[in-house]
């Protein structure tokens, strides 16, 4: 019924992630009413994004230099590394302005479900990386049955290193209510539970 | 904090309609997993929307024709045409395969608040197009006082011209109950009452 240039511009909308025919299309018919050279704006980005970014050499974290920003940082600790899943959790924990060390990112968890294999993650630099030098290396990885599993496996890889493995805190959010908890949460809150 | 080509992306992301900072870094992150030649097609599509979507000369309906499918169709009756606000009006009205006659799309409607105004809409062309062929012309704008305001400017233009003008009915909407119905459709549908 509509033109073929703008079904298929309704089928590439629809490929983003939640984005079902509805949403296609208004976001479709939002952007043939943009100026020409905001659309080619749109597009140059979409075709910078894949050759521009690159992964860090160090620690995985996505990047336009070979070297990431906080890997470059001389005044970041690079005795205490948090590994995480992915980039946006280095946002995360950024935003606490609490952590002054360096990241590693496993860009991915290993999960039977998904046929994720612990060679598929970016584990096996994590282990070369950890030396004499690294006195901390900090589990952060989603409390979830895959990022638990995840923190196992390389708290195990680890056990030969002289570092201090440790995992992020689980227990009630703050601000949450405790009946409002699951029993996981509440559980791992219990066992976590500390002398005031 | 992202690298700079990844915040542009993200930026662009921002731009669809109802979309938010979460949503757009969830949409970027799902681009840049995309291998290179998905994220060219997509770029692609979005390079040659602009360039191949045209407007009917006829009707204002999007195409990539001169003159649309619709207006073409020689099956289709010439002498009804349905006034609609925008191109997925027609797909709404088609999918119900009980309208046979032609449209005209008006790319718009009326609005002071927005600073709309009637030249600003396909409408002269309708009133070029209601010749002595043309026996009825339904207005299909939306119910809305925009809606309302614009069906009403074309009543009135129209009036010189031999052709019935009608509007959609409004009321109750099928399967809606009425102590969910609003006051104005309520009396709307009062208004409309029929015998039975």
């Amino acid at each position: 019924m509509y033109p073929k240039i703008l079904i298929q511009l309704i089928e590439e909308l629809r490929k983003l992630p939640g984005v079902g025919a509805k949403t296609a299309e208004r976001y479709a018919f939002e952007i043939i009413h943009r100026d020409h050279q905001d659309i080619e704006a749109f597009a140059k980005v979409l075709l910078d994004v894949k050759t521009k970014l690159k992964t860090c050499v160090v620690c995985g974290n996505i990047t336009e230099e070979p070297v990431c920003g906080i890997c470059k940082d001389k005044s970041r600790d690079q005795s205490v590394i948090c590994v995480v899943s992915h980039p946006k959790d280095i946002i995360a924990m950024e935003k606490t302005r609490e952590f002054h060390g360096v990241y590693h990112v496993l860009n991915g968890v290993i999960s039977t479900f998904k046929g994720i294999l612990p060679e598929d993650i970016n584990v096996e630099s994590l282990i070369q990386r950890v030396d004499g030098s690294v006195n901390e290396v900090i589990i952060a990885t989603d409390p979830t049955i895959e990022g638990e599993t995840t923190a196992l496996y390389i708290a195990k890889k680890l056990q030969i290193k002289e570092a201090n493995v440790t995992r992020l805190a689980s227990g009630l959010p703050i601000g949450g209510h405790l009946d409002y908890a699951d029993e996981m949460t509440l559980i791992k809150a219990m066992e976590g539970r500390k002398k005031i």
